[in-house]
């Protein structure tokens, strides 16, 4: 069946080894939900829930916390708030540790209590690098607050080398727990993540971990996750059936067949899938033209999204010629 | 752009020589039959001839030749035959290179003419490894007859690794002018390929060019062609929209944005991509678990297109734990 060539092939022995200690964040009901405002049922939200827990996957983010004000709660879901009421009716004791994300410019202070008057355990703290100053000012509150930490720094693609480095530097000394390399428009190959995989874990030093969150624009979220463990880093982010903005992300159940690791049992995330493959048929994440090219322009995916909403949504010969950088650049020049 | 990532992150400087001198095939009516039986339209086929050309594609595998009685014309498109009158519908002279398949066991030599008599400059053996006897014998035949050809083994991830070394040895003596590893279930990784790439270029020699065909039932078909020619090989096939058998191939689309070589212009492809895109709603290639577990198992696609055509195609716990090897072993040592 094989497994032969798997025990043969495998390019260094490390890696059976980083495979078995790796561990594995879903984000479906939070990057999920930008693909239907986070209006999902309670009941999948409790059975997604469920089966994580019995999977026996490490961590759930399970939405957003959001500033009052800046998103009308007659437009989205809960998921983009998680209000205390609303994670009880879903969440029961002694499940999978709970996480939320807050994106700087949407976020303040106020809406990340004490950690003992929530259920949430982890806060991801997701930032552009140029908003850093804010990110980690945010980073000492929950800090204070008792929380388990991330910082996510989105859209890496688009700095440069020395910028990446300014930030990572910065990061280094700030106290944080955990730091995720962010692929936000799909734009990433393999020797990219090597390269960037490499950095991250030579600023952030042992003190910190390193995870990968990836988008699947050109089809390499999974192949990408591959590459980011046999470097060594310690999570990684996936998603039932890969649901999640544009192109969606890696698959949990990808990822947990490749992991191969008894800690985990991909049977009750399988059971989930029946649901999520209807919810794809009609809010078309996956394999779609329109986001390969944003992903190959390295340019945010919003162009390919709102793309996909219309009926001509695979002319894409007109979207990559009027998307092109390039001619843009020659008609400058003429 | 990240342009300057591309530049930096290269993890050899061949690699872009690699890249440059890359042969591209495609293989969308041939493959892609498996889909719909081979019942394209003319029209279709046609304008997937002018754009491969126009584009600059090395290779178009238009269908398979047949023996005799093997199938009947009732039943599947011309496409499953490619008679020559059939071709000359389509055709234009001066276009890209045509290549047609032949199974072997569902082949006789009568199907394949001198080289004179047809517009097919390539001919592609399929075989699995234990049949190499009879594709031998049939290599000897179309060589005489004038053709360029291919030897495409089937299913090598099934084999261990002294039966890939006995066949390729016998390959290197053949006289044959391309060898294709070929993953048909979709269950190769990445270090595989590394290992199997490796492997096939130090047994065929300087004389035998190497290629790969992959299957994207873990959506690594993409991601292993970049492996593939990073490690150094000849050619890639690929597909328009990543149409193939069950999950499907690596895109082409992907592929010559990957390529980024003025040789190829991408843009006559994307022209196709609205009607594949069609059909792919009603065919169902692409990512569903169906295949994702055939894959992971290693086995023939089969028992997940039977499941795709079902209303409970997404049952999947049910299907990943009927057809687990490792249950079957449990139960057979109760």
């Amino acid at each position: 069946m094989g497994l032969d060539y798997r025990v043969r092939c495998c390019p260094d022995g490390l890696v059976t080894d980083r495979r078995r200690r790796i561990k594995v964040l879903d984000c479906t009901i939070r990057d999920g939900g930008i693909c239907n405002d986070w209006n999902f049922s309670d009941d999948l939200v409790q059975r997604t829930f469920r089966a994580l827990s019995e999977s026996g996957i490490d961590y759930m983010e399970i939405g957003y916390r959001t500033a009052d004000g800046v998103f009308d709660r007659g437009d989205v879901g809960p998921w983009r708030f998680c209000d205390e009421e609303d994670l009880a009716r879903v969440v029961e004791p002694g499940g999978i540790k709970l996480a939320t994300m807050v994106d700087i410019g949407r976020v303040d202070a106020q809406v990340i209590p004490p950690r003992s008057d929530t259920v949430i355990d982890v806060v991801r703290i997701a930032t552009y690098a140029h908003q850093m100053d804010s990110a980690l000012s945010l980073l000492d509150h929950c800090l204070e607050q008792g929380y388990e930490t991330f910082l996510n720094v989105m859209a890496v693609s688009v700095l440069a080398p020395d910028e990446v480095d300014t930030f990572l530097k910065r990061v280094a000394g700030s106290g944080v727990h955990n730091v995720a390399l962010v692929d936000s428009f799909g734009a990433l190959f393999p020797y990219h993540v090597r390269y960037l995989v490499h950095k991250y874990m030579n600023y952030l030093g042992e003190g910190i971990r390193v995870g990968v969150h990836f988008h699947n624009n050109q089809q390499q979220a999974f192949a990408n996750s591959i590459v980011a463990i046999d470097e060594g880093v310690d999570f990684v982010d996936a998603t039932v059936h890969g649901m999640g903005r544009g192109a969606g992300n890696c698959p949990l159940e990808l990822l947990l067949f490749y992991l191969d690791n008894r800690r985990y049992d991909v049977r009750p995330v399988l059971e989930l899938v029946a649901d999520y493959a209807d919810l794809r048929d009609d809010l078309r994440w996956g394999y779609h033209l329109p986001y390969a090219i944003t992903g190959y322009y390295n340019i945010h995916p919003r162009t390919g999204i709102e793309r996909m909403r219309q009926p001509d949504r695979y002319q894409v010969r007109e979207l990559y010629e009027h998307l092109s950088p390039r001619l843009d650049d020659a008609a400058k020049a003429d």
